[in-house]
């Protein structure tokens, strides 16, 4: 029997995990990743961490064709050199072949956020009627990936769909990567808290304040998101700000792709519905052409593990 | 021998074009569009077009496999109907059935902008090796097309990429959309000549007043350009801002879709190499990914019967 196996290498920790041959997972395992201790030593933990899992399970080698990696930041998937992912400190790193030297397995790498769009793609129910897909990934940053006809599109050059960094509003503020206005400005976990601390802090006497504990590094996108429900008006300020741009940010992936569906994840986004029906009205919105069928809109439903499901799968037949 | 035959029904032309098996454009004819005769009449005199030009060629009909037709608005590929085109005045009309009814041979609808795109595309002289194109055309508005693998890519429903109509500006200017800041809100052709006419009104003694021969209604984007080049202050404005907004509208295309080959054309970008220098620049400050291989920019080479090509390849294997 074959099976299947996915690493998710995140900037606090990486995480492995075995498939059977109908992509359902069996077993998982997690350890830090120890970020500033090198890539040498990153590959070897995570070699360690693969024949732990393998060995737990009693699965040998000759029982895979492939390891799947994810991982943050640019990534070539034809060298399988990660070129630059900052929360790693890696640059022109050959992260495929020192995991293919310590594994012995052929390593097939990709993007996080397309991995974690695969395994949500793979997750559909309606998979083979569903002839594009994008996902949103609401987390410390704002992730996207496109598949088209069972295809995850990357761009030629590996890079694409960035639209965490398309442009929103032209003369906004400045963004880590040294544009202005980009929707992860204005949509990333990160953004979220720092505006929620910056109005907890600026009024003692709301209860963004009082939830916080009056500690502020308490405070994150829950707090702000409950605050907010309970009506606070500095709490108010900060979602509704997040929701105009999450909008936006919404319209430009539907005028740029038009996919059939669009899930949206990560975990900002887990407010009930409050993600979901947004985005509807997004595209109600902004959609340029409103006599056509419109995207559909879902939750995403594997969590943080969609990066392991999607790197596992990703040399499967689709 | 068999022949491609393509009409591009214009707001204010429709031009239909013979082509060889080899996609050489044999002879080319055109008509007015009489917008405001209906979708009938416009049918018919299309229809009469068509014969006249293969009658005129000595072509019969068993020599077509199809007609290809491109037509501006929503389309919808699939049946053949056009959802929505302002400036034919159309809603929801059986354009391609109308079409072969008058023909008598399978009609193949497209959007013009995507039809335009599909010309360049056919017209690369690399075209073999160019895994994914885009194409911006910045005529009246600005339309965009992409293709990847050789298929043209319009989203589940018929209506991508409307890069056009993404936000730029969330806090922007209202474009006719009903949204704010969108590209096209500051890069169409009649935002260009519109700014530049109130720039011109409001400086009588500026170089754009004195080129427009005092009659602001002779004032169109060659003559803005024009001015700028001569260090007319006034047109330094409008075109600043337009390049401005065409950078950012470009960085978006990069982060959405980091196309292999990127071709500008239409009207308002024939002005020398100042759009192709000008996309590298925006390419080289937008693109998120520095390290890898960046996207080539061209000019597009069949100017305005880009869109014919286009329509008569719409069945031509890729």
């Amino acid at each position: 029997m074959k099976y299947f196996l996915g690493v998710d290498i995140g900037g606090t920790k990486t995480a492995a995990g075995l498939l059977d041959a109908d992509g359902h997972m069996l077993a998982e395992k997690e350890i830090p990743t120890l970020v500033h201790d090198g890539a040498e030593r990153i590959v070897r933990n995570t070699a360690q961490l693969i024949s732990s899992l393998a060995e737990q399970e009693g699965i040998k080698k000759s029982q895979l064709s492939y390891l799947g990696v994810g991982c943050p930041g640019t990534v070539n998937q034809k060298t399988g050199v990660v070129e630059y992912a900052n929360n790693l400190y890696f640059e022109h790193v050959p992260l495929a072949d020192m995991l293919n030297h310590e594994v012995g397995l052929p390593v097939l790498l990709e993007n996080d956020a397309n991995c974690a769009g695969l395994g949500e793609y793979w997750a559909l129910p309606d998979r083979e009627e569903v002839e594009s897909f994008f996902m949103v990934t609401l987390g410390t940053g704002v992730g996207t990936a496109f598949i088209w006809k069972g295809q995850l599109f990357t761009g030629f050059n590996g890079a694409a769909p960035e639209m965490g960094h398309c442009t929103l509003n032209a003369e906004g503020e400045l963004c880590d990567c040294k544009n202005r206005g980009c929707w992860e400005v204005y949509c990333a976990g990160h953004a979220l808290v720092r505006a929620g601390r910056e109005a907890a802090k600026s009024c003692s006497d709301s209860l963004l304040w009082e939830l916080s504990g009056k500690d502020l590094e308490k405070l994150d996108g829950n707090l702000i998101f409950q605050a907010w429900r309970q009506g606070d008006e500095m709490a108010g300020k900060v979602v509704e700000r997040y929701l105009y741009y999450y909008r936006a940010g919404i319209g430009n992936v539907i005028n740029a792709f038009q996919p059939q569906v669009l899930t949206i994840g990560g975990g900002i986004s887990r407010q009930g519905r409050l993600f979901i029906d947004t985005a509807n009205a997004a595209i109600a919105e902004y959609s340029y052409c409103k006599t056509v069928a419109q995207t559909q809109v879902r939750q995403a439903v594997l969590g943080t593990k969609a990066g392991i499901y999607g790197a596992a799968l990703l040399g499967a037949k689709r």
